[in-house]
């Protein structure tokens, strides 16, 4: 079988790079583009030594007749606003998009423009746009050309309240959720906050109610319990490489037991190949997702408070960016959805 | 003037080694007598390097007649259950007790019961106990014989609340607070659950809603707000050494804005000199309390919920542990509340 | 094809869990049994829950008559002293042994003795254990059947030797090796030294001269130059999980420059699939090999001193334990080298 | 006793950071005067929240003027080739200058061209500078008006050999410096390769042969020893925030034990304040030096080779700059060597 030429615009940040570092082992797909901001004329692999023997490509800074020419589907690991002046061109002239940033994730434009501060400049492809949470859109997945890749904070957030929020278990207009966020999610750019000897022995918390995943959130629990949703999100940073612990605290609409939830759950994500829900109150730990495609969930009631905890862990850079774009593409191209993953 | 004597049981866990790294340069006191469950014949210093040429003290087995003898008061940083065996003789003798241990924070001995899987043995002492966090309980404190220092959790947790509780601006019966503390919380035990490998690059929650310091966090904040206080309290183990954050949710009983409600914390502590308040919606850092006595305060409102989510920092072992214990030391002794901190 | 069916006795220390974290995806190989010393009847899949939907074994003590019949190959993760009790009954059944302790890797038994204090009690075996580094020994690892899987440092140690050693530019009597490990190294143990809170943050040196790896560096080394060597061994342990990194010292025998001595290696190492060499002087970082079975090269020549100092990187529980294992594994078998690798 | 007004330009740096802290809580000094490179109009309380009730005091870009008329001691913590501009006014108006760059380090003009890639441009005062490693200059200390304090490798390496080196045991063409510094090192500065998600979970070698630091260690080893010293300095960065550790090599000689070696080490620093020597082998770590001004030295010598192993550790930012740089203050300005350290 021919195998799918891929593109990845935004190699050198860690979305990019791993991105790249999956689909170079990725059995169906051939990587035949990669582009950096550098205008050094470098070679991925001088760039990420260890793709040496493995990949050996020229990374530039962004061609579009190249890019046009050489990739039957192109991934945009770009800044917001960068991937929504990229994108069109893909797909008019026929290419698959996956985009990683946050351009075609917002059907709300008002919301997009409060959230990100720019209008939003491509509304036409935006109507087309599926949003890739495979375990709830799968079959608009698979039809999908443009796709939008979900945020680190919305996948582990929406996988975690899913669930409970569609059997109607959960009281929508209660939830908060207390997130903690490793450092690769701030991205690969040179700024004191992310300094080693900053970050390194301490925590903080960070834009208190006005992250820019909130709208995320809020549209996709939206859909899912059928009536409007707006949840407190208060997002930390980590002093580790990669992964997400979100603490999820909601009010029960109704008497229900750990195992029962948890029952809930389990039939909900019966047969998902990268969700695992954790039997009798155990709880997930980052270390048992990172550098995998998981998403691990575990939860527990607290009868007398009428309230349920859920945590979810996953890998930022994993299910909550290239993993989940990798699963994404392989439903977009029919491949097995677990392929190189 | 005659320096105070004091002693320290339980030197070798990382609070008792925190005491003495404090009381070793404390202008006002004299370190007379350690010792540790180790029975070889071992000086302190050997055991902690970083003592040589300050203190020089041999550290066995602890006896009894020997603590009487050569100290005035007493530092009790000894497992619970093991310090209401050994406080009684101290009392008896006229000495000055500070146990760090959890046995005289709980007035309700049932609390302590289930909470700790054993009886109270020592009913008697611990009417007279007092709960030492200087900020709200000065003056009981300085005619305190038997000091209750605090958990290190309930410290960051009460600290953040009573402000708010105190004016009845808060729900009291809406208090979540996500905790996150470093390793050192955790004792020097050799457990594989606390090796280097298993904690590193990872984040867990543990002990959902069943963690012991969930009684003192109640028993506090009931005091506070004249009204029975039951909170959700969900600790989690953060990969760094020291240090506590607290993220605590709680809804408002009335409109209030964040600069109103700093205002609030402001006149609270006004004069304390280990709390400070930060302004205009800032929030504190781990990092910036790391190594001290103090604990930092920073909160914002989301006046569209009708909730405070207020942000507070320890150092485990300053504030919450060995430094309030020093703190709670000056002001038993008549000391300038400061000295040594 | 059949796939070989493989075991791990001891898998619930780091080396084991990579192995079968490793061996669980092969696409050669079916793991068939797997024990601990935990006599728990627990699953191995809730020891380890991201192996949840991919493993599914009971995880209990130890049975020679059920890893007898249940596989063809073993891989003993287990502390040395108990491997050469244990390998005999598996090597007389016809299987295939490879142990990653160090039980079979001396081939001086005064040299074991001296180093893990006991006298070595399957000498008659011993004689026909095959050292696992495949770019030194492929072909006797091909026929092997007792394999004796290489120290981590012995393996970063001697890789950066090995082109050089060979070549007679290096003066065998100058070696020094400043190396530098990952906790994960020291094994799954319940030791206070191995705690987070007194590894994070600091370094130290240990075991000066004496660890009990220098043999082996020894033995390897002079099985290359021809001669006796005798290297000097400095170890650290470094506060990550994962790598070594070995900065080495070694005086040349003659005239030769930074891109002549990079020339020996590339031309000793050309077609190794796990061994990269980097170009111009530039050197490895552990990150570039954490996280997989390669080892990168990179060293400078200091012509006015006449010496090298060459830098490797590897991933101790990969090409330095469990990856290295299985590399050895599939040359056993006859399977593609690099297989699920 | 009236206090000696102090200033620190360049306070935003770690180092001029760790100044502050020190300066803030020293008895004899009062900090009257701070300057950064912001020109924004901030207070450093605000900067850095620790020192909120310690110390209010603007901090805008450097003014001359300003700072001539509110000190009487002024620390520069700028860049190297700025301080060499900025130092020269002091001096002339009569105020003690402590440099903590490298600009009045090296006395060799060449050597400082040929490692910081510009000419000297103050050689009339360069003239004048005396280096400050107290255990080795004190008298000279005791009078300087410009002080160059040391790198922090050169301290760690300077304390490590000079009691050998004096006592004619180390063969002074042998030396060879494996040191591990912590990133604060690296300073302040947004650089990708400083990022958190760079630095954790690695470790790299870096500047072989060429750092920086290496003709300081020179000079001043060559003082030490009378004769040309030349040694191979290998620095390696380190995923930690604080401390430096040095492992030094070389060559005996004559016979000498451990013991005796000690014995040197220890007649050399008796009655030091800020170093100590570790009994019968043992080694120090970085934590035993963290958040200090001192020097912990251990060593082991292996006979059967001829060679030694000395172990040095101080806090890059305590002994190594900023600590150091207030112990120099002190002997300056007929303070108590101690005094605030």
């Amino acid at each position: 079988m021919n195998k799918t030429k891929v593109g990845v615009v935004g190699a050198t940040g860690y979305t990019g790079e791993e991105l790249i570092k999956i689909l170079s082992k990725h059995p169906n797909v051939e990587v035949t583009y990669v582009s950096g901001k550098e205008d050094r004329d470098e070679k991925i692999q001088d760039i990420f030594p260890y793709l040496m023997g493995m990949l050996d490509l020229p990374c530039k800074a962004f061609s579009l007749d190249e890019a046009l020419e050489k990739t039957d589907l192109i991934f945009l690991a770009l800044p917001h606003t960068v991937s929504m002046q990229t994108a069109p061109a893909f797909l008019k002239a026929g290419k698959k998009v996956i985009d990683v940033s946050a351009d075609y994730r917002l059907q709300d434009t008002k919301a997009y423009e409060k959230f990100y501060k720019v209008p939003h400049t491509d509304t036409a492809n935006l109507k087309h746009a599926v949003y890739g949470i495979p375990e709830l859109h799968r079959k608009e997945i698979q039809k999908a050309t443009l796709l939008a890749n979900p945020g680190c904070y919305p996948t582990g957030a929406t996988l975690g309240l899913a669930p409970g929020l569609k059997a109607g278990v959960f009281d929508s207009g209660s939830i908060q959720i207390d997130a903690k966020s490793g450092v690769t999610g701030a991205g690969r750019k040179a700024s004191k906050d992310l300094l080693f000897s900053e970050v390194n022995e301490s925590l903080k918390a960070y834009k208190l109610f006005e992250h820019q995943h909130v709208p995320e959130i809020d549209q996709e629990l939206t859909k899912i319990a059928g009536a409007p949703v707006s949840v407190i999100f208060v997002p930390h940073l980590l002093p580790i490489n990669r992964g997400i612990l979100s603490t999820i605290y909601v009010k029960l609409t109704k008497k229900i037991t750990t195992d029962e939830l948890l029952a809930v759950y389990k039939k909900f994500y019966a047969g998902e190949p990268f969700v695992k829900v954790y039997d009798g109150g155990k709880l997930p730990e980052i270390k048992n997702v990172a550098h995998t495609n998981f998403c691990d969930i575990g939860l527990k009631v607290n009868e007398e408070k009428g309230l349920a905890v859920i945590v979810t862990v996953i890998d930022n850079l994993g299910k909550g960016a290239a993993g989940q774009a990798v699963q994404n593409m392989n439903l977009m191209c029919g491949l097995n959805e677990t392929s190189g993953l």
